[in-house]
């Protein structure tokens, strides 16, 4: 007897017979006698055909109106699954961001939610309603139809969780869990019971895509307890928790993440004076780009080396505005790499033990695998390295830091 | 200078290009310095879309999830057409139903409107933005979304129009006016400049479906101007007006409208007692079953044959539910025909005109068409005749009250 809030994705509903699929899960819940509130995606491919008509017209549309076209594909999607759960005899009653309502700022394509109303969603449940919500959607003051950006349904979900104070949002997509590492790398990449908030914000931005990090912060915030799970297999998933296991019990490392997506660029014998770092930084952030590490190291000639890392994509717009900064400033030169990978480790276990990046150096030197950057933070620790041996270091340091099952996950 | 209300139907904003289209034209109005309140319906073919994934899931969905659903088609609608002004550099803000708002009663999927909120539309004319408004949708008192019902879209237009006290409300359509009887049936069918509201309802409820019904009612009772023009040519298309112009210019008779749908059913010896009419006709319309034209006459014997036209798909079910009732009653026999046609003659002239219905009669007597019925309301004569005579009827009398042109009609 819970009150669970759901969030079914694009793929989970990308089919009339998915969300058929995803009612029959909903009665075994409710039958279970649950309390549930759904957030659910567009139908996937809908969001894409409805930008595809905007952008026959216009480029770079407004915002304002984008929100209110991109919008309509949860809200078939809501319509749909209330049908689906009523011809199962289970009352239902669906409603967009504006109806619930869920409050926004004015950030068209990317507000961020600032309340939500609790009271009608409420009077449903007591009646014994499914209620159905269309994620990723709001409304700002004014009554204009905002949009929390692609993916934001998790946030949706997470929101209303925290906003009715549910027992766990359960986060229904199409993988089984949180996982050591990428199953496609390391065959014996193990499904992880538990994981923190902290080490989920790590694991997500550094490329492992399976939850919306906005969505994983508001989770933390709010303590909500949220939990990944498969829509098309069952399985108890994975609990992103705020609770962190006893040290004894828990493992130092919860996973390797890596990424393939980024280049690096420095700008060799900058003068080591005050603002240099800024004067680099400004004009690629003033360019939208945005840069993922930093690292500065000082030279023996009062002169340093300044290396960050940027998407892959932004290399060459990068690039270029480097070397008039660099003239600008008077460094040596700028060198790149866009054939490069970043590999982390992460663990929230490592604050409590010494010893973490150098046995993760180890590892990778036994593999005579260099290493080109390292940044680190209070539970990841990244390296960045030659992108050809991205798949060798990341089954090393799985095996280093024993993350693997003993029987190999059948696919 | 006048603020006009335009209305553009599903074919008319059926693709992108032909969205683009009425951007440019409405670009044309603004240049003229008009100010323009746009109601749009769905892209055609989307609602028929919507209603076949509602209908994998349920043969009969719920109404209000319905209106959740349908409502999307005109949403998408809305937001596309801003986008192509705003590429034209023309100020635009889309609004939906429950946005602008348009208050209905809550029957869904049949809504009646009860009030429009124009504040914030005026704020938008004030400041130069052209406002685009979602047709067919409003909202509940309680915040759901409604719908008016297929071909609502006319409705918004006529009821934003008596709303904002619009100069005129025009309804652009894929066909060029209201003509004096189907092109198709007469060569030289005329465009008819003006035409009134009860003639235009006449037309419209026997079967020149220009406009919905509703719209023509809702502008007759708030006196507002409605223009009927096509989308894709230019012309002055015809107005519906309440003005009526002096009997001298004035023609008899304004069209010929006609009806190929009906059938006819008789219930022969029937006892002429009070509250005949009412016992057959009660059941017949506890089946849901619509009657359009109802005769009755006093036979020789003290009894009635009892004669109604349903549409020509309820013939069996009435004809059925008539047997049991005749039997009940005593009456005869029932007889019916479903190869029948209906043909009026259409025209507020007619009021001051005597002779008129002879002279119809006199036409077809000429062509030796047997009238198998008669109905007469103040400004419209129908008859009902065998269905192989209907393009001979309508041409003979189009020619008798001298409807055609001098030139033929270009296709």
């Amino acid at each position: 007897m819970a009150l669970y809030v759901q969030k079914y994705g694009g793929t989970s509903v990308g089919t009339v017979e998915r969300i058929e699929a995803v009612a029959d899960k909903l009665q075994r819940f409710k039958e279970e006698g649950h309390d549930l509130v759904v957030a659910v995606s567009a139908m996937s491919g809908e969001t894409n055909r409805l930008i595809g008509l905007a952008n026959a017209i216009q480029d770079d549309p407004s915002p304002r109106e984008m929100d209110v076209l991109v919008s309509t594909g949860e809200q078939v999607t809501i319509a749909l699954l209330c049908m689906a759960l009523q011809k199962r005899g289970i009352q239902a009653r669906s409603y967009t961001g504006s109806q619930v309502r869920i409050l926004t700022d004015s950030a068209h394509m990317k507000a961020r939610i600032q309340d939500i109303d609790v009271e009608r969603m409420r009077g449903d449940l007591e009646a014994g309603r499914v209620v159905v919500v269309a994620g990723f959607q709001g409304v700002d003051a004014e009554g204009n139809i905002t949009t929390l950006g692609r993916g934001g349904s998790d946030t949706t979900g997470v929101a209303l969780a925290a906003a009715l104070k549910a027992d766990e949002c359960q986060i229904y997509t199409d993988v089984d869990g949180v996982y050591t590492t990428d199953p496609r790398v390391v065959e014996d990449a193990q499904r992880l019971e538990k994981i923190t908030f902290e080490e989920m914000l790590e694991m997500a931005s550094l490329g492992s895509k399976v939850l919306q990090i906005r969505s994983v912060e508001f989770a933390g915030k709010y303590k909500v307890p949220l939990r990944v799970l498969s829509s098309f297999k069952d399985g108890p998933g994975t609990l992103i928790t705020t609770e962190e296991e006893e040290t004894v019990e828990k493992p130092v490392i919860s996973g390797i993440a890596f990424n393939r997506d980024e280049a690096k660029l420095t700008v060799q014998g900058v003068p080591d004076i005050p603002g240099v770092a800024s004067r680099i930084l400004g004009p690629i952030s003033d360019a939208n780009i945005e840069v993922d590490m930093i690292v500065q190291n000082i030279a023996a000639d009062q002169t340093t080396d300044f290396t960050f890392t940027v998407h892959r994509n932004d290399y060459t717009k990068a690039e270029t505005i480097l070397r008039g900064i660099a003239k600008d400033l008077g460094a040596r030169e700028v060198v790149g790499n866009n054939k490069i990978a970043k590999v982390s480790i992460v663990g929230v276990g490592m604050r409590s033990h010494a010893g973490v990046a150098s046995k993760m150096f180890d590892a990778l030197a036994l593999e005579n695998i260099n290493i080109q950057m390292i940044s680190t933070s209070e539970i990841k620790v990244s390296v960045v390295i030659a992108e050809k041996y991205l798949e060798l270091a990341v089954r090393s340091l799985h095996s280093a830091f024993d993350l693997g099952k003993v029987d190999t996950v059948s696919e």
